[in-house]
């Protein structure tokens, strides 16, 4: 243990107040004080879009401690309502603003976990009194007393994790939701072909969607707030969320002069080490590298947020550290019925970053089959050329947070697609399957992989429709109730004695081989592979082209 | 791909049926002939006691196909009432006996997956048509045309995994039933410490429990059924159901000359391919390696079955293959409300096999404390000298199958306590926690194995009441409810004002610190330890210890 006197640490959520539970323990007699500028420490920031909902009814609820508890339990010394507005370096002092002036306080080390702010994006009128937003617990305190008016409208700006979870407060509370998001789908790092299922779900829930656009204004006249969007519409509200990111609260390291990273996180190393040997940061305001594409910037999570501040403590105090892991990125979050989760890169984020991979898409319950009430799991996992996993999203009723954690799990592990194969998960029943979902993403990549089943995407559905032969091995009735243009239909099981009128029809051009979820197909072009014919699988199947495509699957119904 | 002409594989349920399904996608021109005793193949073995339960209403969900079916989809030759008798290993033939004769077959390969009979242990009477077991179809059928005459009461000997599925199913349907377990706790294979969670269950559904006893005899007179325990108790039943094990049917392996391991399982390599190369074996009936203990033995499995038969297919057909890893034994469990999960090795198997280890408990929401409806994942993992994970087991209302999913791919991953510190799980309040209990397990595995924070076990208590002073760091209303004997209260906010208070109390001997879940300990521990005492921290706090030694949390209530 070093002879540290005194830890300073600025911000007392999650990531400071992590670091200075961990300090008080590793060290009995440091003098921690921790400097908190908003009136509440140690606040379940997470939990606030539930108190929103009413789900947690009680505001004290997401009060985790207070100064008092935290003096009593660890002997801490927090000051709220403290702001500190700079860093001399030199002196190894900060100025700390309160109600009732300035003063100075000298640290032998510095931890910095001030968190994020709100994006402002460039609206006309975000000061409007209808604008929020729901990051702390005046946030939503203020959102509460707008709530208890009974607003008839709400626009929610921003369709990504926060942006949802407002939504679903809003509309469980009653109010007619706009969602206007400026991605093509909704909660952006999630798989474009899994977001349709949570649109889908917003829909049923009587959100409106407004996709692909932005907002361009907020303006209150006399008949009300109303926000313009990017394509000229008028969405009238009684409220408005403003949910589009946050950015590091960095402006005191900048002043200090701490190297930050071009997205405006501060710098650190393994330990959580700035620039300065004496001040370390944690949380969301700092840079964190992205485990599969390299990639640096500030990724706001609580999990990281905790650990980095666990982490923190323990460098400052010279104690053991086990050195940052790159980050994952896991995240999820409940829109109704469904949940949503993504760990990794997804194919998107894959394409844009230049990284070879192949993807494959599993439909799998979320128990035995046979069991009653499985659900299914939708789950999409990209893999590198030599099998190794890159990334994984997940939606479904039942199950997707499972499935999630144990793809982030094997992600960190450095897992390839054989071991996703022989991962030995739990299963009886009413849990799962002998052949887990994340098992099945094993097997389909390691065939994907080694050229035992070659597979097309219903992103390709326009090239394909056009260049091959569409066999449709589903049974006549499946068929009935929606098929693509021209398919043939042979069902599966009669395959074998039809081979030569599929290589007839096929005259030369590829075969496109799709049944309802990919299983019933996989046989199908492994027979025709093996007939000399140039077949491939629709990955998914026609789920997954419904979800992707549903001008294809909804036009040719029953025609 | 290999000229193999003709495969042939006996045993048509989970590892062979796998193995003609992935044989016949790799190779659409082999002859794949599938040779079952039974009447059945493919039926769902696992959803046996579920049908027993009536949750799986209906017979023919648990039949997942038939030779029809699996002729039209994957051109199998499947035989059922087939019993193979014989191998000819020079000549390459099989002996065949059916309700119309014998006959002998041909192979080219050989893949022998008839999986695992039950176990008849010395009991006199097992033959009495009471005495059911629950493995195959026409058991279900013959227990379910028992039930059907409305039984008052059932003996369920053996409290494992299938004994805890038939008691459940039993008292479903009204049975009262007694279960007899030799071993001390149910379900053997789970932590000493938690089982008990698993006994109030059962006992809370009115099952009566006969633990550490066997059953010696069952008898038929004028008044019924009587199941007799080595105690010498008399248990009545209208019918008995035996679950005491399995053990490989690889009678005709070893009849043939195959290499079989101590324990009867056929020996194979990481291909699957035993002893004779142009013989394979799969599933139940093959020993595998346990992954933590090196020991040799069958796990019957149904996941290791499946994945064997698959990669035994692929060796047969010269594919590559994913070589067998050694067996986690991952398995689950539901009883009633709880749920029980087991993957590597528990505490008492690593003290058996002189495995130097440190076991942590930890008792954790299963989602965020603040929201609502948290239940406690009830959590143990033990891990070695250097920090690598070497089992868990965890019983809890909810979040136990994910927490040991999770634990299985680490372990899988020889990830180490440094490692689940470092998970980044999926987190929102509806699903887990910032630090899930499973991180939670790395900080406190972490803590142990640094020295920064020693602890004691309930196994402990004895020796550390007769030489420790024990200090409750709890507050006063929960000692108020049951304490130790001698215990000195000083609940941990008051800690630091009267260390010396505990100094003169400890009078030189070791203080033994405990709270509810060991959260509030852990810091009394530091603060004791960094002021010159010996303390360590109760592992799993008054939880545990009340699962451990109820003799000890209940007998001192309200003193």
């Amino acid at each position: 243990m070093s002879n540290t006197r005194r830890l300073v640490i600025v911000g007392g959520v999650a990531a400071g107040m992590s670091a200075a539970a961990r300090a008080r323990r590793l060290d009995e007699h440091a003098e921690i004080v921790v400097l908190e500028q908003s009136d509440y420490v140690s606040f379940a920031n997470c939990g606030l879009p539930y108190h929103l909902s009413g789900e947690i009814e009680r505001r004290e609820d997401l009060l985790l401690h207070t100064p008092e508890s935290l003096r009593a339990a660890l002997a801490l010394d927090v000051r709220t309502g403290s702001r500190v507005t700079a860093i001399d370096r030199d002196a190894r002092e900060v100025t700390v603003a309160t109600a009732d002036g300035e003063y100075r306080l000298g640290y032998d080390a510095l931890l910095l976990a001030p968190g994020a702010v709100a994006v402002r994006p460039p609206i006309d009128g975000l000061d409007d009194p209808a604008v929020h937003t729901l990051r702390t617990v005046p946030d939503v305190d203020a959102l509460l007393a707008r709530v208890g008016e009974r607003p008839g409208r709400a626009v929610v700006i921003g369709a990504g994790f926060i942006g949802l979870e407002a939504v679903e407060a809003l509309a469980g509370r009653g109010v007619e939701v706009a969602l206007v998001e400026l991605a093509d789908h909704v909660l952006p790092p999630l798989d474009v072909e899994l977001a349709p299922l949570l649109a889908d779900e917003l829909r049923a829930h009587g959100v409106t969607l407004h996709l692909g656009l932005s907002a361009r204004a907020v303006t209150t006249g006399d008949d009300g707030t109303v926000v313009t969007l990017s394509d000229g519409s008028r969405l009238p509200a009684d409220l408005v969320v403003l949910s589009v990111g946050v950015r590091p609260a960095s402006d005191l390291a900048r002043d200090a002069g701490l190297a930050l990273g071009d997205r405006g996180g501060i710098r650190v190393d393994g330990d959580q080490r700035t620039s300065d040997p004496h001040i370390w940061a944690a949380g969301d305001v700092v840079e964190v590298t992205s485990a599969v594409t390299g990639a640096t910037g500030p990724v706001p999570l609580a999990g990281p947020a905790n650990r980095q501040g666990r982490r923190a403590a323990e460098s400052m105090l010279g104690h053991r550290t086990t050195p940052q892991a790159p980050v994952l990125g896991t995240a999820i979050v409940r829109v109704f019925g469904q949940t949503a989760a993504v760990t990794g890169a997804s194919p998107a984020t894959l394409d844009r970053a230049g990284i070879p991979h192949e993807t494959v898409r599993v439909h799998g319950g979320h128990h035995a089959g046979y069991f009653p009430g499985a659900e299914q799991v939708h789950l999409v996992a990209s893999f590198a050329p030599d099998g190794r996993l890159l990334g994984a999203q997940a939606v479904g009723r039942a199950g997707v947070d499972k499935r999630i954690d144990v793809l982030a799990t094997a992600l960190r592990a450095g897992m390839t697609a054989d071991d996703l194969a022989e991962l030995e998960l739990a299963y009886a029943p009413p849990y799962g399957s002998a052949k887990d979902p994340v098992n099945m993403l094993g097997f389909v990549a390691q065939n994907v992989l080694d050229g035992t089943m070659p597979q097309w995407h219903a992103a390709d559905a326009d090239r394909v429709l056009a260049d091959s032969l569409v066999l449709d091995v589903r049974s006549r009735a499946e068929y009935d109730r929606g098929h693509l243009p021209g398919a043939l239909l042979i069902p599966h099981t009669e395959l074998r004695g039809r081979i030569e009128q599929v290589r007839a029809a096929a005259a030369g051009r590829p075969v496109a081989v799709h049944c309802a979820s990919g299983v019933r197909s996989h046989i199908a072009t492994r027979v025709l592979i093996q007939h000399g014919l140039d077949a491939r699988n629709l990955s998914g199947g026609w789920l997954s082209l419904d979800l992707a495509r549903p001008d294809l699957t909804r036009r040719h119904s029953g025609d």
